[in-house]
């Protein structure tokens, strides 16, 4: 389920099959004629609702243009050595997880692995949090450190007694690993990586926030020069 | 109003008055113990109280541990040439503004400016989100056009047109200027804005989450040479 309009007309530009979208009278019109062309089909077609049928239908306090329905994806195995890799331990917060879409999909990152404990990627929560990105980056769920052990590209991640983040060059293939919100990354994906950094506070802070923390490692990924 | 432990525990660390901190029974001795060695006295006491009775009192929907109410500051004259600072422009999300002072105290960023259209330092949204940060950055509000121009220290701003970031060379007493979620930097802050860049997307994501530029931003003037 996706709502609000950015996120279902994201959804209908891409490949999702979407079973129906229900609309308030003033988003009948403009979906309509996005639906005719995009040349999209929907078996369950386009319904007119009250926002409040939205609100009851849906998982949010607010929605007064859209909602839709869609089917969830078959995952893929995961696309690596095609550019970064962002990798998430135990992410539970669904806005950090979307966000960390969103983020992914500015830097051109296009695959996310989630170890099987982390906030499912079709929570509303985390849908609505990527602004639509959702539609952009394939999200898919492995036992990580068995993923990790297994790949060529080298394996990156933040810990308390890392190296300075200005020292590090990144590989044009890093697999950026982000750990839990108040736990970090758990010793048994600890063990397997073998490029240890760290973003170096100066002030009171404990932490960084999960999804800002990926953000800056994320940009450097992307800005890095092929090795 | 401030809930949790780690935020009540570091409102009690700081030079905030304190008036009263109610406690669940699993959270008085602990409590006791801490105003003890910080030599507090509360001019309202500490008192014991049912979780349901917290969260009654408080702005959440979970709260176990601790509630404790302050008396907001006196706003300061904002202290530039310290070092880093941030300004922002017209924050609504309650989240994304603690994240940002909690992302300033990581980095050693002492000072925010924010416009007076932003949401409220003493939201009990945004406290919660800079985990027990507000006490460690002081934010003041102030009409943005005016105090930019009367600044000596360069001011940076994120635009769709501005110089990518990997050529630009922050100065140790760098301005950032970010802006709203939806809208970006108001016109009247962007005229007076001198160093326009931009953090290169890739992908197909419209935008950056504010708060993930922002913690970008902040790590590249924290790691700025002196020039």
């Amino acid at each position: 389920m996706v709502e609000g309009r950015k996120g279902v007309e994201a959804l209908l530009r891409s490949d999702f099959e979407v079973l129906l979208v229900a609309a308030t009278s003033g988003f009948m019109e403009s979906t309509e004629k996005l639906l005719k062309s995009l040349k999209r089909e929907l078996r369950e077609g386009l319904h007119e609702a009250e926002a409040q049928d939205l609100v009851k239908m849906g998982s949010f306090q607010t929605n007064d243009s859209l909602l839709a329905v869609a089917r969830m994806k078959e995952e893929k195995e995961p696309a690596t050595g095609m550019g970064p890799v962002l990798v998430l331990d135990e992410i539970r917060d669904p806005g950090n997880m979307g966000t960390m879409i969103r983020t992914a999909d500015w830097f051109g990152i296009r695959q996310i692995v989630a170890s099987p404990g982390c906030v499912d990627f079709y929570n509303p929560k985390v849908i609505s949090a990527t602004m639509g990105s959702f539609c952009n980056v394939d999200v898919c769920y492995r036992e990580l450190p068995e993923f990790l052990k297994n790949l060529s590209s080298p394996v990156y991640g933040a810990f308390l007694n890392g190296d300075p983040l200005e020292s590090v060059r990144f590989d044009k293939n890093a697999v950026i690993v982000i750990g839990n919100e108040s736990a970090g990354i758990s010793e048994p994906v600890a063990s397997v990586i073998k490029n240890r950094i760290k973003v170096a506070g100066k002030g009171h802070a404990e932490s960084l926030n999960a999804s800002v923390a990926a953000g800056i490692l994320m940009y450097l990924a992307s800005v890095a020069q092929p090795s």
